[in-house]
């Protein structure tokens, strides 16, 4: 968005720890996803061809970062990573259904439903989110089993009808009407924030931090969540489909309320600006151990796709 | 199917067990899906359409009745009988889509995308999903969060890409093509009898049961799914969509290979007779305390819709 120059925190190590980590999140997820032959096998090669071969892995690596600054072991937290991340793909396939926001390219590639069908499609989704439960409650993403329960119970939270799926809704609602920019931060607080600080907070949840070290996790995560919005909003508005790998500019041709719409380039800019540098002072606690997350708050709001 | 007469068991002591339990189900599933004033309200609605106001609740009645043979509290198992009505309604919802069945009537009611618009219909479903996971993570439900574990563990394997999912896209594949017997009872054991054998093993889960217990248990819910579907195809082919509530007649002009077109309506029924006495002989170890639950196996075949 803004220069590169304004960052402060190494770009570059972050860089190299995402594609790192990306890689260790695709291991995960191939291995949590099986090929079949029986009957359900183009069930399966939906959901993988859903979550496997790309996106950023932000959310999986929101999780697992966080629980390396409690030394939780990554070799565990890589399945709540992977689990984050089927949740998010189940979102993303649902979304792009003709009867919702009807998007033929995802990630550059045909939307899954473009792909295998509107039926797979649905139940691929359907089954994903299963899933992501199911992952979760495995007990080699944590031996304690209250532990694991805290993060089923935070993840319904987040992606349930108060938070990603009612936010889908309020969304979809919206279209065509003025949304004020209390209502457009409330949206979007549900729709993409509330699974983003359930990644902080489900790294700070198996590394059993205090509730002082939780409550900072949690801050970290909304003010990232809400810079990351705004963020697609500028480039939704200013980046071609090419460099989104999307369809760009849908959502000025939708006649949707958005920071853009609401608060023009230059502001909505300087907003994120503002909350990435909040973002970074809850991190505070935790020394230079947290430079990669600090960096991923630059990296979320300066992006190109 | 047969008369009435052939049944052993108190059928008039279940049906006021049925009902009484129906009302207590219903009570829960309205306090844990609480209207809402906000953008998300028409959600709310639609998910409390799909899954208040009607239904034999028979996936509910069984975790309670299961839970009650090993003395769990009424109050406690509800949630987790409601978790499973939850769940089951949202399968049902996205069965009707446009994309997958198609079917406009349920309960004798307009279906759920007819009502509400396919893209809340999708996001009900997807939100029901989320919320029966999160009723079997409360502390509501059981105090002890391994036993909570457990449960969601059981769950998403009953339902995901190996269980109720993986049956629907089986099902859907076979359409116009010839299964065999075989494939016709693993089909349905994947998309029906799993989650009723999820809700007997529910029960068990909550009271603790014992290694030998937990498989009696098993065992009953296994053959009662499957006498369940038998007894469902036979409907299907002689009952009309007054008495049935929905469409009747579906599977023959789909073409579906049932246990009715490989076996003969006979024949079909013979079978579920025997499943049906298996069913009850897996409840000796429980003497008398066990009668509603084999009068349910009696029902859940002699029933008329």
């Amino acid at each position: 968005m803004t220069s590169p120059s304004s960052t402060k925190y190494n770009a570059e190590t972050l860089r190299n720890s995402l594609i790192q980590r990306a890689k260790e999140l695709e291991t995960t997820l191939d291995k949590m996803l099986p090929r079949m032959k029986s009957g359900e096998a183009n069930l399966m090669e939906a959901m993988r061809y859903a979550v496997l071969g790309g996106g950023k892995r932000l959310r999986g690596y929101l999780v697992t970062e966080v629980a390396s600054l409690f030394d939780y072991p990554l070799s565990k937290a890589l399945y709540v990573g992977a689990s984050v991340e089927m949740l998010h793909a189940y979102s993303l396939i649902h979304d792009d259904l003709p009867a919702m926001d009807d998007d033929d390219l995802r990630r550059g590639k045909p939307s899954t439903h473009i792909k295998y069908g509107e039926a797979i499609a649905i139940l691929a989704g359907d089954a994903l989110q299963t899933k992501a439960f199911e992952l979760i409650a495995m007990e080699e993403a944590h031996e304690d089993a209250m532990v694991r329960i805290q993060l089923v119970q935070a993840l319904a939270e987040a992606s349930g009808s108060r938070g990603m799926v009612g936010g889908q809704v309020i969304d979809m609602e919206g279209e065509n009407s003025h949304l004020t920019l209390p209502e457009v931060l409330n949206l979007h607080a549900m729709k993409t924030g509330r699974l983003i600080c359930y990644s902080a907070e489900a790294g700070a949840i198996l590394g059993n931090a205090t509730p002082d070290l939780h409550n900072h996790i949690i801050s970290y995560g909304r003010d990232l969540g809400t810079a990351f919005q705004i963020a697609d909003d500028v480039l939704d508005a200013t980046a071609s489909a090419e460099e989104l790998g999307k369809t760009a500019g849908k959502d000025g041709a939708a006649g949707k309320s958005t920071f853009v719409s609401l608060l023009g380039i230059e502001d909505a800019r300087k907003e994120a600006d503002r909350l990435v540098a909040k973002a970074i002072r809850h991190l505070e606690p935790f020394g230079d151990t947290a430079d990669n997350l600090r960096a991923l708050a630059e990296y979320v709001v300066y992006r190109k796709n």
